[in-house]
């Protein structure tokens, strides 16, 4: 059981109808709903909340911090991006998902521009287990299908992964490295790929699945608090 | 201008119509005369020469060494294995290519089974610049088409890549690391997955741009000798 | 609690006296002894064993492999070597101990020479834990001493650590990588520098507290069997 | 030959006597004179220029852009940051010296804190090089000494540089990652530990050497523009 907070700017379920056709009670209630039907504790924050609803209080007390934004991603406070980058650095996890490759937080921790190809066109995703003896790979079979979606191709401008879990084939012609883990200071960052605001992506069983194992690999990081700032120190010999 | 050696088992060429009506002089004849054209100086050696044609002097002599074997991957001597990886961890480059992936040398490199999926169905095969600022991915376009090959599939069992060049999707529904970049000791590692036996893929001008710029790449490792026994030394302070 | 296989070739407690003053029933008993009376589930095998005690029913049932060798690492048979590191695929930890960089299993598992410096002189060395947010380093400080011990000094001849856990600060003024992990396939492995045959650092607290630490990390790998033999398979689309 | 351009905040040199004795022009004229001596075309900007000096024509003229800052990190414009991070992701590139691991632009290419313990006490620091194959160890012995220097010890909050190529030992006790090789889209970054303010530490000849080599590596990225936003694509297949 994780203790997990679902973070969503909540501005196209709002604005857009064909979104709010797939979504009516925004994309972190199906998020919510998903990981609490596999037994974590959940709790949601959105952009219109004071301090977008990431206090220091929210994020001592969150295991892993799922992220959705799509429209609003400039417009998040950079000391609320601060907050986020230092509780991962103190050992909370992070999972960035599909258009989250573009928010404040996951660029700042990548240090790199995190930009990508895409397309809107409903076409066919196969999502491939590169990484079977992955934690986040666990249960899964060989390959999984996203039926219709948003295609991402490369290059993705991140950092060399980690760990590159999975990669994605798309009926369009691209592959994409759709399931990317890194380290910044003691938190584990686990960006996904699969997700979006006019396909009911996280319906999905297995999309599911993955979540449920992303948050438990992503909390699993050492609560230990890498110092922000240089000390100075005495010789020890 | 790189001074290349081009391995071949040289065994389906000889003993199988179909490979020598594509390769008839053998897939080393092709690759070095790609490689020469490009004002390379090429030498070949095959597995039937004394030592398969890889003694100490043409190691020492070879800055970047090509690998092709396919059948005769378990009849390479030992010593020659220990000898080529002794000449990467002094610095030659290595580029092992398509089925190589199962040469003795790349998995004792590797250290691992470097296994994979495989399908010989003639499909195509369209691989994408994942990093687009390496220089093996100089001068290519976005991505480039091989019309017909045999199919490599994920899970490609090796470490984690130092970088990716290159990932590939296939009509089929696969997707494969067709490009990984590792070091070892001193020398340079390039895995290049296009290539088959009984598909002109050594034609195909793309794939010749690639086999150019990598051997450029693997040669470039500094010449380094790093022991490969302990040494009994001094204090220094 | 981890199911652990302390794994001793046995020389040097039962040919030389100085070594078998420190380690009187050898250092595997000193080794299972700081992990069991940690509650872990520990057996030990040694080198004089039919199949050096590490048969497949022995390695199926372990979660953590930890070996100590020295002076017998080429007589090790080969295929005991294919079948620790066919389990480290599998998903089983590995944990190799100070001259056990130089043993067959962990030079196939690197695919490098593993060579280092050394002196053997008695010196006082700090291990500096390097990233505090591992679990190996977990309840650690920031630094503690082993107070006599041999010297391994850079360059340590191995590939570019995953994840560099510790870096040693020698008296006589050498540094070296001492606490390395690695993944190969679906295993963990992570190699530990303190120790040695005349010295009794495996008495020290601290060093039994990394012990306990290293196993519970490697055992956490997934049992996820990699294939060691390609697959053909169908299109998936 | 290398077009670099040697950045100082060039504070401390006009107000503190201490500094302005060992660097009475300035760290930058040293840096710059040990770069000219050794064939490069050197420029040099400062922190009271316009732009802080480093414009997009300067940019777009530097191979490798060597980074003094110390004082007034914080006082830097973000958008000149920004500018010299694109300029990296594009190929340029970045060889941030001693206290420059907290500047704002290695900070953001990091995604980590970068902090570290520190010493001022005069001390001796011996630096190994850890990664002999590596081009900016080219020519150097196994190791280098610092008579004198501020010591910087571990943890050092950076990402797990993707090659490290020195390490350093301190009279004090402590251990440090000394020379860090990372890339971030097409640009090289060499961190390279030794330097200091009151130390006349770029006047020791090895030092120079490493930063001659550490120019020639950080310049040789190949010169290709990673997108900084999305592209919409239209299906290949």
């Amino acid at each position: 059981m994780v203790s997990v907070t679902v973070w969503n700017e909540y501005v196209q379920e709002r604005t857009d109808e064909e979104v709010a056709a797939v979504y009516p009670d925004g994309i972190h209630a199906v998020l919510a709903e998903a990981l609490e039907s596999r037994g974590h504790d959940v709790r949601v924050a959105t952009f219109d909340e004071p301090d977008h609803g990431l206090t220091d209080a929210v994020l001592d007390d969150t295991d892993a911090l799922v992220w959705w934004g799509h429209k609003a991603h400039q417009a998040v406070e950079d000391a609320v991006v601060e907050r986020v980058c230092e509780h991962v650095y103190d050992g909370m996890g992070f999972v960035p998902l599909h258009s989250a490759h573009f928010s404040k937080a996951f660029k700042r921790l990548m240090g790199t521009p995190c930009s990508l190809r895409y397309r809107e066109s409903g076409e066919r995703e196969r999502v491939w287990v590169v990484d079977p003896g992955h934690p986040i790979a666990d249960g899964l079979d060989e390959s999984f299908v996203v039926p219709e979606t948003e295609m991402y191709g490369e290059p993705f401008a991140v950092p060399e992964p980690d760990r590159l879990v999975f990669a994605s084939w798309f009926e369009g012609g691209e592959v994409f490295r759709s399931g990317c883990c890194y380290r910044r200071g003691s938190g584990r960052i686990f960006y996904f790929r699969p997700g979006h605001e006019t396909y009911p992506v996280y319906e999905v069983p297995v999309v599911r699945e993955v979540l449920d194992n992303a948050v438990r690999w992503a909390a699993a990081g050492v609560d230990e608090a890498v110092p922000t700032v240089n000390r100075a120190v005495d010789p020890v010999e």
